[in-house]
């Protein structure tokens, strides 16, 4: 057995004998096998151990633990947290807030130590039973592929793992290393509460089961063996597509091409969206199948913008190909839209380059070829670019934020004028940058909203002999 | 109803509606059901029946189908077929067997029928019960996402595929769609023979797991949707490795590229594995997960060559950077090695290009600078190519297979000389390779093994005037 691990903790946890760990120890028989092995391996060990006062036994079951670390000349470190005021504040059942403030206090201990990892001992058996509650709540392939060896739990840590190197060591195998080193139990986990619904699949569903496959256990660990590699596979494709589509992920928000999403294959797309919901609400949440799905239909629905709530709070906002994740739709930030600051008024050079915001720039050029320009004009379909006939403008070319009464004359409209108000709305341009939007204007003409329309006023015609050339583009940073 | 199949037969199945189809009719309740639906829709429809003559009302239930479809207006196409007597042959299970000679039969009516599809009438709750068997044999992410809405069942056509449109309809679904069509079945599939295990599950397991869960067939259902869509995204990442990766695919032998297989994430490689072997034993079988897995080791194994038994006379065969999949290793094509037909003796003009077998080339130059030469010499760790000083050669160079008695001095080993016979043997150069492998020669003198060693005579000295480059390669057809 020491063989087998020490195997495991080199090839599937990557650890060195030289590592310092920090090891949760409840005193049931998992975790002092787990502890009486590292430390026969030679490994640098603290013994951390968190009291849930849930228990009469619970204050001599710490001292128990104090003790056998102690004889095995190892440090410990205990606490104490009142679970149950936790689990009422935070309305998590007391199992899950018992569990959440054990691996905070073993990964703060963890980051204070400077540890290499954080070690806990769940077993095959304990593997078994969870793939099977996966199973019932039909979880997909993570769930079926069990815990593994090594995560990175980023809701405690951003750098440290999670370790559970005694994932293929059965109960029973555990049991008989602790008597052949005479070490006993601070308790008999199968006199523990644990969970009704877990006791009734190990002593209930579990033999069922046997009864039709007496492998059924074997069969389980082996399928999520596999089925781990299966979803490492694909992991690494949500990895090329999370660098590929991310624009940006902050505190509160983050925002993805929408364009890349789409392409992606259906079974990404719905990792894709479950990573982009565990960022910004790590953690035990596990969000659900219809959920993601309302979150994927949304996305390829032809739309310019709009939003559907996700999860609870938690908003997916489109605008044109930029799709945000956000708790607060109002909050997110407008750098990703070309803005004028407030009252910023810009006179345009003939030819000249403005810098705007966040790397969007406004370039003006006089065309080579009068000729050519105007038949670019006339096949133009790109609303970023505009030509203009400057012969008869009554003012200097200016770039400004839109005031009110502001009106426009699409091209190709006959003249017709609309409210520039109106036509933000029905273009649907995003509303939390229609004030700060730049137009390109003479005087009170609003000759362009770059991105969306340009005004018959100063269209180029086939007699047009001053021209000039407008492009809005954004100079992405490296 | 009707509306959930037309959307499924044109979503999921990429049917028209002027598609010929030929359906799989038993006479129970899922096949009339799954005709009748086709046919209100207004598809072309070939009824075929197979009579397994496995139970006494077989021959009535043959006449009840044919009259039903009568009524309907559906051709109907009838064959009998002793199963019993195709089992003991191919040693299948009688249900084996009566699967495997009717789908047989389906698709040899499809393919004379120039049909688009062959559909059967899988439903929801077979498919639960399909997972639950699946699982129970620890049977990976295909068996767990169970039965897809459309396969190409590569054993009977690769061509035409199977089509399940009833996979989310529930019997209970079924049952009333009969009722209220007014159609009543053959026979009462709840009274049929179904095996004993698929009853147990059906009758007994389903309700154990749904008094954990009452939801779990749905679960069990949506889990087996997401799972498909996980699996089409590694079978993408199959399919590529595939095209990246496979040399030739011929009746009973493939080829792939060691070095391209070892790259692969480890999920890949078992799926590409067990898509070589399906290759050459398409069907019904399904080879373990042992299997796979000791060819994987084999192939990361660091060796230039051998072979491993993968699976009853199915061996995996290694040579260098070439992985042969065949039934006999003896009767690999050669077409991978250099060759020289029985007997060939080819003079060496210097310089001259000599065309060997498939696309093997040998190149002989005359260096344009000897002291650049020499240093290449030197430093060469490339065993196709070789540098000669051919100042003393006896006699002129030539190109020749081995022959009896034939012994190599190999460079740097201070003159001494072993056998060409055993050289071969320790180099594990292929056995069927060694007899025509090409030699460059000076008369009786060995001076270079191709790809493997240079002798001493005639090896290039700081001193060496003379020189000859030799360089064998292989220009890959494109």
């Amino acid at each position: 057995m020491l063989d087998r691990i020490a195997n495991i903790l080199q090839q599937e946890c990557n650890l060195l004998t030289s590592d310092l760990l920090v090891v949760g120890v409840s005193g049931g028989p998992d975790s002092l096998c787990l502890l009486h092995l590292l430390n026969s391996l030679g490994y640098q060990l603290v013994a951390a151990h968190m009291n849930h006062k849930l228990r009469l036994e619970a204050d001599s079951e710490a001292m128990f633990v104090e003790r056998f670390t102690g004889e095995l000349g190892i440090r410990f470190i205990g606490t104490e947290q009142n679970v149950q005021s936790y689990a009422t504040e935070h309305s998590f059942s007391i199992e899950e807030a018992a569990r959440w403030v054990r691996y905070q206090f073993l990964f703060e201990q963890a980051e204070k130590e400077g540890a290499a990892a954080v070690l806990v001992a769940h077993n095959a058996d304990d593997q078994v039973e969870t793939i099977l509650m996966h199973l019932l709540r039909g979880s997909g392939l993570a769930g079926l592929a069990g815990m593994a060896y090594q995560t990175l739990p980023n809701a405690w840590s951003d750098s440290i793992p999670l370790l559970r190197p005694l994932l293929s060591m059965r109960r029973n195998e555990i049991m008989q290393y602790l008597s052949a080193n005479n070490i006993v139990p601070a308790f008999d986990p199968s006199n523990l509460d644990v969970t009704y619904f877990r006791n009734r699949l190990r002593h209930e569903l579990l033999p069922v089961l046997e009864s039709y496959n007496p492998q059924i256990r074997q069969n389980l660990l082996r399928q999520s063996h596999i089925l781990r590699d299966d979803y490492s596979a694909l992991q690494a494709l949500v990895d090329e597509a999370w660098r590929s589509s991310l624009i940006s992920q902050e505190t509160g928000y983050l925002a993805f091409h929408r364009a890349g999403f789409v392409g992606l294959p259906v079974a990404i797309q719905r990792f894709f969206l479950r990573r982009a919901v565990g960022c910004l609400l790590p953690g035990l949440i596990d969000v659900g199948f219809d959920c993601i799905e309302r979150g994927r239909q949304f996305l390829h629905e032809d739309r310019s913008s709009g939003r559907v709530n996700l999860y609870s709070g938690l908003w997916l906002v489109c605008e044109r190909e930029v799709v945000w994740l956000t708790f607060s739709p109002a909050d997110l930030p407008i750098s990703n839209f070309p803005a004028l600051t407030p009252g910023e008024i810009i006179t345009l050079g003939i030819p000249s380059l403005v810098e705007l915001n966040d790397g969007w720039i406004l370039m003006v050029e006089i065309p080579a070829d009068a000729g050519i320009a105007i038949n670019q004009s006339a096949v133009n379909i790109d609303p970023y670019q505009a030509w203009l006939d400057v012969t008869a403008l009554p003012e200097p070319l200016l770039l400004r934020s839109r005031k009110p009464g502001d009106r426009l004359q699409p091209m190709g409209m006959n003249g017709h004028s609309i409210k520039l108000s109106d036509l933000m709305i029905n273009l649907k341009l995003p509303p939390r940058a229609r004030k700060t939007w730049p137009l390109v204007c003479s005087g009170d003409q609003v000759l362009w909203v770059p991105g969306y329309r340009q005004s018959g006023t100063a269209a180029v015609t086939p007699g047009s002999k001053s021209l000039v050339h407008l492009t809005l583009f954004r100079d992405f940073p490296a």
